[in-house]
């Protein structure tokens, strides 16, 4: 984490600046707006669209446009493997990419809490900045406001969206069918419990860390060899495997089976949840997507998700069926069965 | 006010619910944000884009697009001529409208504070779907956090916008020319003095009201009619009119005349501006735009702007002179000038 960070401060060395934290009138519209975003922040992540400057940006798309949004909130905004900068943009890529979509334009609003941490501002900045670039995304538009000590909490970041979608790639509830397999793409729980870990001050012998990445590269690859027989991609974020699991049963009126025994989690991970009690098919992941695809194309799937670096520890988890619409069952390790339902109430507030 | 939401509840009645306030649970992204979003928010925006209810929305877009970004944190959420909901619709609708395009699609995203409460929240969300409907525009995606009592205040709210660009607009501030004619399309300071009245308990005659409104149907019939002789639109949010005519003085590398005389003020709003010891030029609007256009067509742009029922005290209150480069020389009305430069710290924190 510090080598990643003196990384980033060699990189892109903050700006010098006559003052060292943000104050109400850094969120007013006015000089001190236009000084605070003329420091660097323009710079940082210039690119053509954005530097006009507009209030709103302006390009060319065409055809087939997802479009999301997500406001990120996570509490501490810096934790192991990542912070809520990199956070947002990976987000709203993945939505997108869930969409079936390639990410190509971002838009960032921040509502900073007055009196927070110019230093701490632009390290979430430059994350911003890679996280992107690895994503191959711009951020095109922005917004900046500014909260009173007391109304907000340090960062509250919204990205927005907009990306085009996959000729191949044709993503719908309406697509499940009996029989499908469904893939996830690798270890569940990393996220929460990294967040959770460290609010808690557990101590492993190795940090957990956050799986937060951008998930396109690997999508927008599946999608291209295996086009319309990949019918869902949805990314297990808040709620965890288990609440997207029980929204897709439920919107398409279809049973789920899933295997304990076939959910790949890593032995750290699964130990803080114990420690903690908390069902890891609960627990928020933001590097991970499940694929449900149809059953022919499922091994072939799966072999080429390994392959890549985002998919090596991807298994079949499960598979679709007529037999208890809209419920999903869980077989247990010792061959127990049980009815897995959406996360009942607040597990692990402020986690993304 | 009190019609204006007694009629909306008419119209849109609250669902019954178990629950009075939101909830951190209600963020969670499990079952009650389900429960939340299911009594009846997903059917009062009800589109057939967000119907689909994936991650992202999905729609056809094609040719030059704009896009923008704002989020909302005005204080108070309610106020005289509006409230927080109408605002985020109407706020990025505009910014859309100043770049010549005709919206389309909003994403909405909530951060709301913990104990917040429901009826609250039911009104903000008619007042949205009834702004979009003035507009024209589709909530087609969105988001629902909640952060913990005393980490935010009440509802913070980000609208991110999609339109399509006109094909006869041709807004830039490279298109800006010595001589154009600047011209406002209603009276100053109606936002920021309702709100500051509010919070100062001022009271007047008649209620200082918001002038929060759509203005991108008044600016398309402009385009249509005036195409690229309009060069630029603007509209003076935070900041005011000083700032963002002061920012275009910037950017071009022109200079702008303007005349008091010609600025339209309503007598209460400037009697309020006196009594709270503010400069007009510098308080928030919502509901007005400032154009730069041809010279040539300036009579017949405000001839025609005037007979739309939002341009009905349109003026032109000034020029571009390239004979002082970057300033903005404010003529007063007893004939001395002053140089008008940006707002220099907060004036009016979360007027928007």
């Amino acid at each position: 984490m510090e080598n990643k960070a003196l990384k980033m401060q060699l990189q892109c060395p903050m700006p010098k600046l006559d003052f060292e934290v943000i104050t109400l009138g850094h969120g007013s519209g006015g000089l001190l707006t236009n000084k605070l975003l003329d420091s660097g922040v323009f710079d940082l992540l210039s690119n053509p669209v954005l530097d006009e400057r507009h209030d709103g940006a302006i390009f060319n798309l065409e055809g087939k446009t997802a479009f999301s949004t997500d406001s990120f909130l996570v509490s501490p905004i810096f934790f192991p493997g990542g912070n809520i900068g990199e956070l947002a943009v990976n987000g709203t890529v993945n939505d997108l990419a869930m969409c079936g979509a390639s990410p190509k334009y971002l838009s960032l609003s921040f509502i900073i809490e007055e009196g927070f941490r110019v230093d701490e501002f632009w390290e979430i900045l430059v994350s911003i900045k890679n996280a992107c670039e690895e994503a191959g995304v711009q951020v095109v538009t922005g917004d900046t406001k500014v909260v009173e000590k007391g109304k907000g909490d340090k960062i509250f970041i919204n990205t927005s969206g907009i990306g085009s979608i996959h000729p191949k790639a044709n993503i719908s509830t309406r697509n499940i069918k009996n029989g499908d397999k469904i893939i996830i793409s690798g270890t569940i729980a990393n996220h929460g419990m990294a967040i959770m870990s460290l609010r808690e001050n557990l101590e492993f012998e190795s940090e957990l860390e956050s799986d937060t990445t951008c998930l396109n590269h690997t999508t927008l690859k599946l999608i291209e060899e295996f086009g319309e027989d990949i019918h869902i991609l949805t990314d297990p974020t808040r709620g965890g495997v288990a609440t997207v699991l029980k929204e897709i049963a439920v919107a398409t009126n279809m049973g789920i089976d899933i295997f304990q025994k076939d959910l790949p989690i890593e032995e750290q991970v699964a130990s803080a949840c114990e420690l903690l009690g908390l069902d890891p098919l609960y627990v928020a992941n933001e590097g991970i997507f499940i694929s449900f695809v149809a059953e022919e194309i499922a091994d072939a799937f799966l072999a080429s998700l390994q392959t890549d670096p985002k998919g090596t520890q991807a298994k079949i988890i499960g598979s679709v069926t007529e037999a208890h619409p809209k419920q999903v069952v869980l077989e247990s390790i010792i061959g127990g069965k049980r009815i897995v339902n959406m996360l009942p109430g607040e597990q692990l507030p402020r986690i993304c």
